[in-house]
């Protein structure tokens, strides 16, 4: 039934030799006559073909009454009429060759429950004829390269448009046409712009994957909501590190977070919005907080966006001709993290062997002091100084007057490849921006803005997980519903946490074998919160204590929860400790599994403390874990405190993160609360687990 | 000797009729040619005479070899000579009639301990002579209503400069110009900018003094990089808000906030910057986060500046065309502590009824579906809404592209002064920027500086202190050096703060008539950190152990500190609690007196958790203090757990807030740690207090 086409998905998408319009309209008014007066506008060498029953021609253009009716095979239909319709044109697609439906319609899963059952009959149908949907509610694609706007996009109305080496894949079209209008403002040239809307078939991930194969493209930007698809995204983001293109997000959601980790226990702790900031660090992601950031990041990425990440703060040389217009930005560098390096006495002496005398101060004044060759060589040394990790120029008002003079020492000095460069501007002036821009060096219009690029640019990233073997599930464990906590330490333990010595015995038998002091626990998968039933005892000395608590428990239950099927009695070691965390797994809705460490006890819900990444991490990935939860400070060497077993600790978050490597089950959750760190060792007290 | 000047220190400041520019070049390149051929440019209508011993005429002015040489009197003298020579021109000015001297020469106290010397002298002579200096290492001042441009700031040199309404203030003369670039390019008018530069004599406090009485001036910017001459500039203040003429700051800072925080106890809590803060906000200045809106806020600012505080987050209507635009501010204003509101179902419908459909969601869309009318209505209605308190319009394309269509609406509503209206431009749109700022109403660039704008705007103003009469000293307690535990807590106890119950007994008879347990510990003004010698005892059974731990402290103390003079011992009540605090009185050296409460504990260094506000403060202040301390979350109802007394705890605070208006004393530092917070009342149970 359908013809199949020997295009791309990529080509089909970015690139489409013909295209038809479904819907285009000849009435310069309507946003339907966009798409086809866009391409004309852009000088799009492809075939057009308007499709419209009731004209025979518009602009110029023959017109035809439907797909079928089309003299050459198209790669990639836009439909802009009514939704009830666009399955209509699905149906045709197959015959005209076309790989690719961009469905600019709404009226599908935006549009509540009715909206949702069309959109999936559309995909479901769109699967079985092998054709592609981007959208619906996509306000389509545009490659500068080409021509190809396939969007009804106002921003495409502009004249200052030029084609660049940037792409863009926004969930929001109007974004993506401010975005660009921003960029192109400031002289970024763009490759191909893609709205994914509704993400019913094409996500993120795809369209990021036929990006990395674009030629043209050298930076891919992200306009996020959400993630849809991450699996898919995640091979794509593989392929593009690979490939040496630095992907760039804004996702919004930033603020959702800090309700996120107002909640307790450790799956609430793991706030969607922090897990996907695992994802994007994971996987390279350079994640901006200010949004035009998003651009203005796009020439250190391009040319630094692999830069080493660093344990310690990165160092930042600042050069300036405005004291003030330098502490803007290092003010906002100590924000996030980043340190103004003062140059130390070597490097002041060696600049003053050459001519320039300098301070040793975290900002280098120049004003009034130095010539533009001295800046240049400035500059140069600086670019090879082994003290600093990045060179910020900070410009005063020469930017404004004379950009010539202002930028010429930044264009022509040397700059190697392994030490980033930027400039913040203190004055309006965009012709220094737009000079700065052109010869391909990093220029930021704001000191927030370029703190947050260089602050992106030197995050963390992860160490690497090595390839292991799947663990094995231990055989008599259930593999369905929730554990006990006898079986989830049984898990646990498989796993290599350490877990407090126990036993479960019979409620009528509690010879345990155990010293005392001990603590006892009701064992049943029907108390879950065994605290809230009065179903835990602590301290409990001898024999005799130990089964008036476990009467005083058995009764506690039977009136907390009559019906409950009790497996017996779990006693436990009573355990020391330095420290109490709570260690978190969780099958994250949008990123799959995470690991959270986080501090355990009532104060780490009024103050979020924790850390947290996709899992399976590396020990080595767990350490810096663990210095990123501010409460294992007391552990670390703090005023004098005991220290604690924290290469344990890494072991045992590293060993539990492995989760969701266990053969032939599927974790949803499980917690490790409280787990003690102690001097000697890490041992989990109390914990859960339970299936998807 | 000096001739006194009638013209009052802001008119010879901010609009002299006669002007010397000592040290003025013919030279156009360079720095010092600038003022005169800037007056030229702005149309300066006072007389300007150069002062240069080597010319008879600059740039067709005639040229006088010395002050004493001019033909009448001026009342502004601005000089550009090296540092060394300044003082000989100061020593013209009174016979020359000028009453401010601008120093813009180096060589002072920026410059190390001899440039400190020059200034100290320069300053003291200046008293005598009754003349002002503004500097040295001033980049001048300029009046765009009258041009008198007495500045080299290369800003001046922009044509696009116009006479407005809004005057700032800088501490760097750099920025001033870069500021005055950014905001001219935006169609801001300015009235007067001042650069400070040392601040040896005229600092900011005065300008803005002067600023109030300038009727040109409307709103005025600081640009500030610290603090000094706190109570001037409180004073200016206090008379700018009964002008209504508001206040909006930049100041650097905020990342060395986190360093200070990071210290341990109550002083080092107290970061400087965390004091301007409070210093801020009681003053009612508006302290903004993003460089630029500084000044995107002045229409805010202006015409709803005095806009009421509310203690519950601020409720913000937004509607847009752009959803993802809109997201972008609603995520800022999220971080920010507001709240986009959705519109009730009452609201829905009275629109309905007037033709529009809207949903109940916090982003009003109305992407294709309003006219303009619509849209200015929706607008109207929701300016009258008594369930938002401001308004936001975040406009798409259109503003791109039709900015009289997009801006029309926001233009011709009726916008009541009792609820602020703002607007976001998502895509670049210079135009409808331009015709928005040409409307006196807000519009903002990027998100962050939007979000920002309407968090100040909304900022909790405290609660205004009661008048009362000076404290008495309780007359027995010393008035210099550092007090005991005993005397401390007497003084707090004196001024209502209720204290733990003990007696100071010699050190060979305990009787002490409380009951048991108590808390022992050695008193002694040689021994400040008892803990840390061995000279406290807590949970103390009996007399004799009693007995045993005073003999085992006084051994403790004799190793320790040999030499320490020993006043008895402090035999205190064991006080239960439900929660530690530490309450703080600190004399900040930029600020003056300032209170902090501060969760207590160890966990309170990992996680600053603290509020602070310059003292003293109503009981209702104290309140608000409560609810931004998180960790008293703990007894205000979190989980079940039992309630403090907040109501004790605030008249805790604020009695404490009144160290500072005991007579005859000057308490530099006083701690209270730790404050139980009980369920019947709070008790201090350790204290110090320490002299200036």
């Amino acid at each position: 039934m359908s013809v199949k086409s020997s295009t791309s998905l990529g080509q089909a998408l970015l690139a489409p030799r013909a295209i038809a319009l479904v819907g285009a309209s000849g009435d310069e008014r309507k946003n339907t006559a966009r798409p086809l007066r866009f391409m004309r506008k852009h000088r799009y060498a492809g075939r057009i073909h308007p499709i419209n029953a009731g004209r025979t021609e518009i602009m110029g253009e023959r017109a035809y009454p439907s797909l079928a009716a089309l003299p050459e095979p198209v790669d990639h239909v836009f439909v802009m009429i009514p939704g009830e319709q666009v399955l209509s044109v699905l149906e045709q697609c197959p015959a005209a060759g076309a790989r690719v439906l961009t469905v600019y319609s709404d009226g599908f899963a935006e549009a509540g429950p009715e909206g949702m059952a069309r959109q999936q009959a559309l995909v479901a149908r769109a699967r079985e004829l092998g054709v592609r949907i981007l959208g619906p509610n996509s306000i389509g694609s545009a490659n500068l390269h080409t021509g190809g706007v396939i969007s009804v996009n106002a921003a495409f109305e502009a004249d200052d448009l030029v084609a660049g080496d940037i792409s863009m894949v926004s969930q929001s079209g109007s974004m993506m046409g401010s975005l660009l209008s921003r960029a192109a403002a400031r002289g970024f040239g763009f490759a191909s712009s893609v709205s994914v809307g509704n993400e019913s078939d094409i996500t993120v991930g795809e369209v990021v994957d036929a990006l990395v194969d674009d030629p043209n493209t050298r930076v891919i930007l992200l306009f996020l909501e959400t993630l849809r698809e991450a699996p898919v995204l995640a091979a794509a983001l593989a392929r593009a590190r690979q490939a040496g293109k630095p992907v760039v997000a804004y996702k919004l959601g930033r603020s959702e977070q800090g309700d996120a980790l107002a909640q307790s226990h450790t799956g609430a702790m793991a706030g969607n919005d922090a897990a996907v900031d695992a994802f994007f660090r994971a996987h390279g992601v350079l994640r901006v907080q200010q949004l035009e950031t998003l651009f203005e990041i796009v020439p250190l990425a391009a040319r630094y966006g692999d830069a080493r990440s660093r344990d310690q703060a990165p160092r930042v040389a600042v050069i300036t001709t405005t004291g003030g217009g330098a502490a803007t930005v290092v003010d906002n560098l100590g924000t996030r993290g980043l340190v103004a390096a003062a140059p130390p006495p070597a490097f002041v002496e060696h600049m003053a062997a050459r001519g320039l005398r300098i301070r040793e101060t975290p900002v280098i004044d120049l004003t009034l002091a130095a010539t533009p060759a001295q800046y240049k060589d400035l500059l140069e040394q600086l670019l090879l100084a082994d003290w600093c990790d990045a060179v910020l120029s900070v410009i005063g008002s020469s930017a404004q007057f004379h950009p010539d003079f202002a930028v010429n020492p930044l264009v022509q000095a040397d700059k190697p490849d392994d030490k980033p460069m930027a400039a913040f501007l203190a004055p309006e002036a965009p012709a220094s921006l737009a000079l700065l821009r052109k010869h391909g060096i990093a220029a930021f219009r704001t000191p927030e803005s370029c703190a947050d690029a260089l602050a992106v640019l030197f995050q963390r990233k992860p160490a690497p997980v090595p390839p292991r073997a799947a663990l094995p599930w231990p055989p008599e464990i259930p593999r369905t519903g929730a554990l006990t906590e006898h079986e989830a330490s049984r898990v646990f333990q498989a796993l290599g946490v350490p877990v407090a010595a126990s036993r479960l015995v019979p409620t009528d038998d509690l010879a345990h074998g155990l010293s005392y002091p001990v603590v006892a626990k009701v064992s049943s998968r029907d108390v879950p919160h065994k605290t809230d039933a009065g179903a835990v005892r602590i301290g409990i000395a001898d024999d005799a204590q130990l089964r008036d608590a476990v009467d005083q428990m058995l009764e506690n239950v039977r009136v907390h929860a009559p019906a409950a099927d009790i497996d017996g009695i779990l006693v436990q070691a009573m355990e020391g400790r330095l420290l109490e965390l709570i260690l978190g797994y969780r099958l994250d809705p949008l990123v799959g599994p995470t690991v959270v460490l986080g501090a355990g006890g009532i104060a780490a819900e009024l103050n979020p403390d924790f850390a947290i990444r996709l899992a399976p991490i590396s020990v080595e990935e767990a350490r810096a874990m663990i210095e990123e939860v501010r409460a294992t400070r007391l552990v670390r060497g703090f005023r004098g405190l005991p220290r604690g077993d924290c290469e344990a600790l890494a072991h045992a978050i590293a060993a539990f993160s492995r989760l969701g490597e266990v053969e032939g089950v599927r974790v949803a959750e499980a917690e490790i609360n409280p787990l003690f760190v102690r001097a000697d060792g890490v041992v989990a007290v109390d914990g859960l687990l339970r299936f998807e």
